[in-house]
């Protein structure tokens, strides 16, 4: 649409490299979000979301529920975070939901095995480069300093051998999939301790990033906090189906909060103990993956990052429609894809640091058919914010298997099924009498067998003269003839056809997502880099208009009081600012909230009934009387205008007051 | 409001004695909640919401969000419910958030004390008055049953001694307030066994409710799931504060999941596992808790069970003002629970069977000043779903002692504060080499003297011609003279006033107000008792609105996928239903749903454009062109206007089709 091109355009932030640290110290003033409990010291992964934050959260969550579950009539559900053990080792997470750990074997300080290799390994390869570098440009490599050798200290301008720089590059490639000994032999082999102490390493052990507990007062039965919604659904099954009156393909969703016990986590948001995902589960036909609404996704172009790409060391995306692409598995999948796409760039995501990577064979978990990440790229690099896996039968079947309870879809035929099958019949009134306690192991014996098996039997009989000699359970050879038995070919018909469905999961990791936007609208003012503008879209912005009296003024009192009133009426989520600090002052601190639009109150508007509505990102006025500057805010806000119509037609207001 | 008023006349429920049986049929068939995990036998406690259970309590939060956070401008935060093991130690709740369970000596089976006392003295209660009854008719009282009484099981028609009937009437009075010895003596005294295997108990033991686990790798690092949100919001305080310009008063709240690890959860969602809070803190200054906008609700009458009436043994409620009820303590206490009464109303909640019942002094917490709980009728009795307590400056204080973080507001005072204090003051240039080494020890004593017991000091000086003695902290005395020393009243003036704020903490329980409302709006027509009807309010109900074609007719596919876009847009959540059922089962499904609009494509909308739009507490339909329907729709789902008012501008169209 119109309104997004407008935001698209003003990449402010993709022009310039992000000063990170300059973004956090105005995310922790404006309290986007903070270390959970840092009076008591904090707990790495755990974080609070302030008031922007927390707006901010529910503008994405609610703009998610609109564009998935109310545009698709999805099922949504919300279910229970504590769950019994057996569920989750039903679904595998009890013995594979793992990372690997080591620890230093003097202090017990404790790490990720992979995260440690990678970062030593990292470490010495930019080593590496700059000492080729200074060779290459004539200079002298310092001699290592000896101390610093022996406490294993990171050391700076190192040259390594070209095999073994091949060998680390090989392993930094692979890094997310070696398993525990392969880590361990790589520590071993490359001689990798603790970076801080220079202590020796322990070799990898199992943590499983489930948080554990246990249930009502018995201690006996173990649970789980769920890592994913998606186990919930998959439970619900039948009711959903019955819910949406049998009819297939259909959807279930749910947000909620999930929890993995990291072993170290860093990367700020992006890797948390607790986080809010948002998962869909679409239930489809394994023999039909195509998708009803394919059509009205299929001219948008998406920046693929296939698996051949990736297998020639490239990174270089190609920017096809999904039905140009061929590469994603089905219909279904790549509709998913390109509502994903629709829905990020809605939100304020830049289309251009935005791409779909197919996962590499052995990254994808062994029942999957096909999967794709949406990676944002961020100062972070890039990042996977939504994952998108064909998952085929695998959750349904391993719960059904677990439970007998029948996760099945039943489909009436239009065209019964009409087919023929060789089938055996036990004469009852003679088997049993003649064989008598031989009886059981012969007819389970004769039951076994299949429909070549029996016609074999059957030509044995005739062969006999109605007699033969067939084995029992017990290895012993029983005569039995055509009275026994019959052995016929029979005409079946079948009217109802049952199948497992197969899941299609877009799975979104909300925080993620939530600090990749904020990287991707922070911008600061050319005149002056310590005024930071966050260019939230007005429909996800926290607050979505400043209500500035000019000054404590007692006038302005009642004019404040008046238009806040009137502004929740029309459920606009207002800021006042009306402390002492001069007008320029608090236009920046709503500016660093990413508020994107403030109405002024000032003398003339006691006056005359006008204010000024300034808009964010231009810093533009218009002035007009306080209802059509209502109406026009509505407008704005629920983004059926642009601010660049609003500037056609309301005449620009300019202001003497130094912003 | 109007609206308010036409969806409060309808109390069809509150007119007959609710068949639960039969309303918890619908709920399960309809997939508003199901217990969790059902497939692999379940856990008590734990719900999984459905599709309408989930966009009915996503519809509560968000009308809370509007009525409190936006209305207010609230600092909403959402914080981790992981929590360091540290934090719920200062706050009381390793210590006390607890439950006292037994234990059938023989089967090991585990009940909550206080609910086992409760239950199998409400049984022997209930015998006794069936006994009375029986005497005073006359007929002749069943004599004992040997091997029953044996088991312990549960006797019928056994009449008790009058004392030990007022005995057992006392205890049930007082059933919440018991110290896990007196549950002990209780047990022992009036032989109280497991009433299902009648096996003695154990004596009652301490259980801490709170479900535990560890955060990292170490397994030094104890955490537990929160038991509420408030400690998450007290710890942000300090940034709620700074966020909010330093002003005060104003409210931080939080909506999010908490968690209690109950001994027996039972009575479906109103005791369970995990369940949505939604809180808020109110930071008030301690020596004026008026409210700026108290005036707003001064004339909203409410149902108050004051402490004075519950001491009499009563349970009629007052209707009154909160102005003239002169019984809540504060006027934003009282403030809180008019914005309470009309939260809940909106939502659909019946005002007769709300009450607001105080707390008795022994059922309150230490620092509370006063609490109120809203209690909501439901066929489970009187139901605490929102508390409401002045909290004082309790938690601020205990996390502040432990962090040693300041948890204060500064004030700065219009006129100083100017007051005259004794002080003393150490010459240290004679002091410490005089003294040597016992100058610390003296120094310590000299500090610790109050106003008053310098002033005598001072006297002493004066007495003794400059000189005195004093002891040591070593017990020891020592002279000390006017050179050592100086003691003199001094003017101080003081620009800032420092406080701890009083907590004003309004919490709710939104799955037992979602519970009580369900129960609220549910009736069945009078023609049919098997319909059931679920009235929501249009702005809470799951559903806005059923679309349904006449048939399957392909004729009908355009115009429903139309209609369903146009619904959309306007962000109206709608369930298409084109099944082959009739017409009146699909109105009647819906009408279980508590769905209050649909509109009907028939073949006269083929041709003529117009769709009809069914209410669903009337059955009544009107006729119009699309466009109309919409717009009216919109009215409604927005309770813009009432059906009422539609029927007045619409005529009435009436079909042959029988519901």
């Amino acid at each position: 649409t119109q309104i997004q091109q407008f935001f698209q355009v003003k990449s402010y932030s993709s022009m310039t490299a992000l000063n990170r640290t300059a973004l956090e110290e105005v995310l922790k003033k404006r309290f986007f979000y903070a270390p959970s409990f840092q009076a008591y010291g904090g707990v790495a992964g755990l974080y609070d979301y302030g008031p922007p934050g927390c707006a901010l959260q529910a503008n994405i969550i609610d703009l998610w529920r609109k564009h998935f579950v109310l545009e698709e009539e999805m099922l949504e559900m919300d279910g229970s975070i504590m769950t019994p053990a057996e569920v989750l080792k039903t679904s595998g997470h009890v013995d594979k939901f793992t990372d690997w750990m080591v620890r230093d074997l003097k202090f017990g300080e404790i790490f990720r095995a992979d995260h440690l290799v990678e970062a030593v390994l990292e470490t010495r390869l930019d080593g590496d480069k700059q000492a080729r570098k200074a060779e290459a440009e004539g200079s002298v490599q310092p001699e290592k300093n000896k101390k610093e050798k022996k406490k294993g200290k990171i050391q700076t301008a190192v040259k390594l051998e070209d095999s073994v720089k091949a060998d680390y590059e090989e392993i930094l490639a692979k890094i997310d999939n070696y398993s525990g000994i392969e880590l361990g032999a790589i520590i071993r082999k490359h001689d990798i301790k603790n970076p801080e102490t220079g202590n020796d390493l322990s070799d990898p052990v199992e943590f499983n990033l489930m948080f554990e507990s246990n249930i009502g007062p018995t201690g006996h039965l173990k649970g789980y906090l769920r890592p994913e919604t998606a186990q919930g659904q998959f439970l619900n099954f039948k009711r959903f189906l019955e819910f949406n009156n049998d009819k297939m393909p259909f959807a279930s969703a749910s947000i909620g909060r999930s929890f993995r016990n990291e072993i170290s986590p860093r990367s700020g948001l992006l890797r948390v103990r607790e986080f809010v995902m948002a998962e869909i589960e679409h239930y489809v036909d394994p023999n039909n993956k195509d998708h009803p609404r394919f059509n009205e996704i299929k001219d948008l172009k998406l920046r693929f990052l296939p698996r051949v790409i990736q297998d020639e060391g490239k990174t270089e995306p190609i920017e096809i429609t999904v039905d140009e692409a061929k590469i994603v598995d089905n219909q279904t999948l790549g509709y998913f894809l390109a509502r994903i796409q629709l829905f990020l760039t809605k939100l304020g995501i830049k289309s251009d640091r935005l791409r779909f990577r197919q996962h590499m064979l052995n990254e994808m978990a062994h029942y999957a058919c096909d999967c794709w990440d949406a990676e944002i790229q961020s100062s972070y690099g890039w990042i996977e914010c939504v994952g998108c896996a064909d998952r085929s039968a695998y959750d349904l079947t391993v719960h059904s298997n677990r439970t007998k309870e029948k996760l099945i879809v039943r489909e009436s035929l239009a065209e019964p099924i009409v087919y023929e099958k060789t089938v055996l019949e036990i004469n009852k009134k003679v088997f049993g009498p003649k064989l008598r306690q031989h009886a059981k192991s012969v007819e389970e014996y004769l039951t076994s067998l299949n429909e070549e098996q029996l016609e074999a039997l059957k030509k044995a009989l005739q062969d006999g003269n109605g007699g033969t000699k067939v084995p029992g359970k017990d290895g012993n050879q029983y005569e039995i003839t055509n009275e026994y038995l019959s052995i016929n070919r029979q005409t079946f018909t079948e009217h109802v056809r049952e199948y497992t469905p197969n899941v299609i999961e877009p799975s979104f990791g909300i925080g993620r997502i939530l600090y990749s936007l904020i990287e991707h609208v922070y911008w600061t003012r050319e005149d002056d880099e310590q005024r930071a503008v966050l260019s939230f879209p007005p429909r996800v912005a926290p607050f979505k208009c400043l209500l500035v009296p000019l000054s404590n003024n007692p006038a302005f009192t009642d004019l404040v009081a008046d238009l806040s009133k009137r502004l929740r009426m029309l459920s606009i989520a207002i800021k006042v600012d009306d402390s002492s600090n001069s007008i320029g002052r608090r236009y920046a601190r709503n500016d660093e909230l990413g508020t994107p639009f403030a109405v002024t109150i000032d003398f003339q508007s006691v006056n005359d009934g006008t204010v000024t509505l300034r808009e964010r990102d231009t810093t533009k006025q218009i002035r007009e009387n306080v209802d059509t500057i209502l109406q026009v805010l509505k407008d704005l806000v629920e983004e059926n205008v642009t601010w660049e119509k609003v500037m056609e037609l309301y005449p620009t207001f300019v202001t003497q007051q130094l912003e």
